[in-house]
C-alpha cells in the first residue's frame, strides 16, 4: 500500500546495502516514520521480541529473512538449527512464526551449506509474495461483498474495524483492510470507522496511520461507540481480522470485537471475519471455552503513551511520553483477545471465497481438511 | 462516603468560613483532591461550566447553593430571578440543575428579601438531604438484589459498572454504585470490574478512585474487556447509572453502555439501572428514536490527560500533561450517549422499589403516572 503516494511492503531487502532487511518500527508509528535496518539474526529476534514487527503474517515473514541473515555468518547445519529455534521462540504464541520458520527449514535441510544463503533468501521472497498474493485474494473477496453495498447505497459503504488487521499486520494489503483498500483505489466511496482498540489502541494508533496516508476516508472512534452508530444506520457492515478461527467457526481476535458483533447481529449489520487459512485451527471446535486467552500486563491498561500537547511548555510538543491512566492503588486487568461465537459471524473471507462460519462452511471451501476434521 | 476513612458529602457548606460552600475539584480528581471553597455565585456558575463539579444530582444541589451565595449579595426580586436564571443556563441539557432552581424560586418567591438567605441555605440543604435519602433507598433496593447473589455465591459477588454513578456525582452513596457501598459495608465480599470509560475515562478516574478511597475491591479493566468477562462467568451483575429512562423503560446511559446490555444478555447475567424517579421521563417512549444524542468535542477521543511517568526525567514525575492519541490528519467523532433498549434491561432500582423496564413496569412503583402516561 502507499504512504503518501510512495508505494511500499511491510518488509523489504536493500540490494544496494549488503542485502539487509527493511521493516518500519511499529513501536515509533504513527509518531515517527522510521525505516529498521535489520543485518543478523540477533537484530531481527530484538525487532521481534519487543514488537518493532507485530501481525502474525508479518513476523513470519521478517523471521525467515532472519534466517537468511543467520545463514551468510554460519551456514552448517549445527547454526542453522541453533539460529532457527532462536527465531522461533521470539513470540511463543505466534502460529505463523513458527510455519514460517518450518518451512524453512523443510526447504535448507535438502540444500549444501554453500548454497542455503540465496536458497534462503529466495524462500523468504516466496513466503513474502505469498502472503500477498493470498491478502489479495482475501481483498478480492471481499471488495465483492463491498461492492455489493455500494451498489445499493449509491457507491457508498461505511465499515467498521477493530484493531489493525492490515497491510502493516501483513506483508502487504492487510487481511480485513484489503477489500477496504481495493473499494477505495476502484473509486467506491468507503469510510471506515476505527475503533480505538484500548488498550494498545491499534486502531488509533495504526489503523488510522495506514488508512490516512493511502488516503482512505476514515473516523476513529472509542470502542464504546460502534453499537449507537448501528442503531443509527451508520455502518452498512463490519470486518476483522482474526487470530485464531475454529473448525466450528469461532472467531479469536482483539478483546472487544465480540461486542461489536453482538450489536453488528443486534443490527442486522453484517459481521465478516477476514482471514488466510492458515489461520483456521482444524483441531479446536468449541472456541469460548477451549482457546485460552493471554492476560497480558495490566500497565498496558494502566498508562498511555503519545506525543504531548499543548497546555505546557512549547519546547516539549511533540515529545513522546506516558501518562498514567488509574489511581495509585487500583489494580487493572488486560485479557488480550476474546472468542466470537459462529452463530453471530455473517461469513468468513478467505483466499478461497466467502463461506459461512461453520464446520461445513469452511469444508465447503477447504474439502481436503475432511479427514483431519473428522 | 469515605476518603479514607473520612466520611464525605460532595457538597458541604463552611459555617467556620462564612457560610462558603465547599466541593472536589473534579477536573483534578484522582491526581489531586482539591477542595474548592465557592463564595458567590460567580464562582459557583464557574464550578458548574469547567466540570469541577459534575454528575447531574450534584449540579443540582451546588446550583441551589449557588443561588444563596447570590441572595447574600442582594435579595431584591430583581437579582434572585437574574441570578437563578444565570445559574439554570451554566449547563444547557441538565434536567436536574432546572429542576433543583425551580423548587428554589418556587420556594423563595414568597419568601420576604429580608428572610430569603436563609430560606435558600435551609432550602439548599433540603435538596441535599433528600437526595441523599434517595440515593440510600436506590442502595436498599440493590442491596436486596446483591444480597441474593451474595448468598449464593458464599457472601462473593462481581458487579461491573459503566461510567461514574457514585457519590462524587451525587451529594453521597451515588446510584449505580449505593447498593455496592452497602453491601461492601455490610460484610459482604464485593468486587467491582470498573469500565475505564473512554474516551472520558470517568471509570478509570472516578469510579477507581471513590471505590479505592472507600476501601471497596474493584479492578480497571478496558471497555473491551467486558464481554469476555462475561462469557467466562466472571460477572454476576450489570449495575449502571442513566441520564434519562423512557416511559417504556428505555435507558440513556453514557456511550458503551448499550454493548455491556447485550453482552449481558448474551450471557444470562442481570443488568440492572438505578436511577431516582426524576430521571424518568415521562414524556418519551421509544429511546433510540426519541433521545437526541450530543457529539462533544473530538478532542476527547484524540487526547488525554493524566500525570507524567517514567521513562524520563525525574523531575517532571507526577505532572500533569496531555498526550496525542490519533495521528494527525485523522478525525475523530464523539457520540456521548446511547440508549440500551428496555428489552435488554432486567429491572430499574427506584428509590420505591425495582420494577420491569416497561411502562407497565414504571406504573406499578409510580402509579400517580398513569393519567400523564396515558
Amino acid at each position: 500500500m502507499k504512504i503518501d503516494n510512495v508505494a511500499y511492503r511491510s518488509v523489504w531487502v536493500d540490494p544496494q546495502d549488503g542485502w539487509t532487511v527493511r521493516i518500519f518500527d511499529q513501536t515509533r508509528l504513527p509518531w515517527s516514520i522510521d525505516v529498521l535496518r535489520l543485518s543478523t539474526a540477533d537484530e531481527v529476534a530484538h525487532a521481534i521480541r519487543t514488537m518493532q514487527v507485530r501481525g502474525a503474517p508479518l513476523i513470519g515473514a521478517v523471521a525467515a529473512y532472519g534466517l537468511a541473515l543467520a545463514l551468510r555468518e554460519d551456514a552448517s547445519d549445527t547454526a542453522m538449527e541453533r539460529e532457527a529455534a532462536m527465531l522461533a521462540e521470539t513470540r511463543p504464541t505466534a502460529i505463523n512464526l513458527r510455519w514460517a520458520i518450518g518451512r524453512m527449514l523443510a526447504r535448507l535441510r535438502g540444500v549444501a551449506p554453500h548454497s542455503r544463503v540465496q536458497a534462503a533468501y529466495d524462500e523468504a521472497a516466496a513466503i513474502c509474495d505469498e502472503d500477498v498474493a493470498q491478502n489479495e485474494a482475501i481483498g478480492r473477496n471481499g471488495l465483492s461483498l463491498l461492492s455489493e453495498i455500494a451498489a445499493r447505497r449509491g457507491n457508498r459503504v461505511d465499515v467498521l474495524t477493530h484493531c489493525n488487521a492490515g497491510w502493516i499486520a501483513t506483508v502487504d494489503w492487510g487481511t480485513a483492510l484489503a477489500p477496504i483498500y481495493m473499494a477505495h483505489d476502484q473509486g467506491i466511496d468507503v469510510h471506515v470507522w476505527v475503533d480505538e482498540t484500548r488498550p494498545r489502541n491499534q486502531g488509533a494508533l495504526l489503523t488510522a496511520w495506514e488508512l490516512g496516508r493511502h488516503g482512505v476516508p476514515h473516523t476513529v472512534i472509542a470502542d464504546n461507540a460502534g453499537g449507537h452508530l448501528m442503531q443509527h444506520g451508520k455502518v452498512d457492515a463490519v470486518i476483522v481480522g482474526t487470530d485464531r478461527v475454529t473448525r466450528q467457526g469461532d472467531v479469536a481476535n482483539k478483546i472487544g470485537t465480540y461486542l461489536k458483533a453482538l450489536a453488528a447481529h443486534d443490527n442486522g449489520v453484517p459481521f465478516w471475519v477476514a482471514l488466510p487459512s492458515t489461520t483456521i485451527d482444524w483441531t479446536i471446535g468449541d472456541g469460548v471455552r477451549e482457546i485460552e486467552i493471554e492476560e497480558r500486563n495490566a500497565d498496558e491498561v494502566g498508562a498511555i503513551t503519545g506525543p504531548l500537547v499543548g497546555p505546557g511548555d512549547v519546547d516539549r510538543e511533540g515529545e513522546v511520553r506516558t501518562i498514567r491512566l488509574v489511581p495509585p492503588g487500583s489494580r487493572a486487568a488486560n485479557p488480550a483477545f476474546d472468542v466470537t461465537p459462529a452463530r453471530l459471524v455473517s461469513g468468513l473471507i478467505t483466499e478461497r471465497g466467502v463461506c459461512a462460519a461453520s464446520e461445513a462452511g469452511l469444508l465447503s471451501l477447504f474439502p481436503e481438511r475432511r479427514q483431519t476434521a473428522a
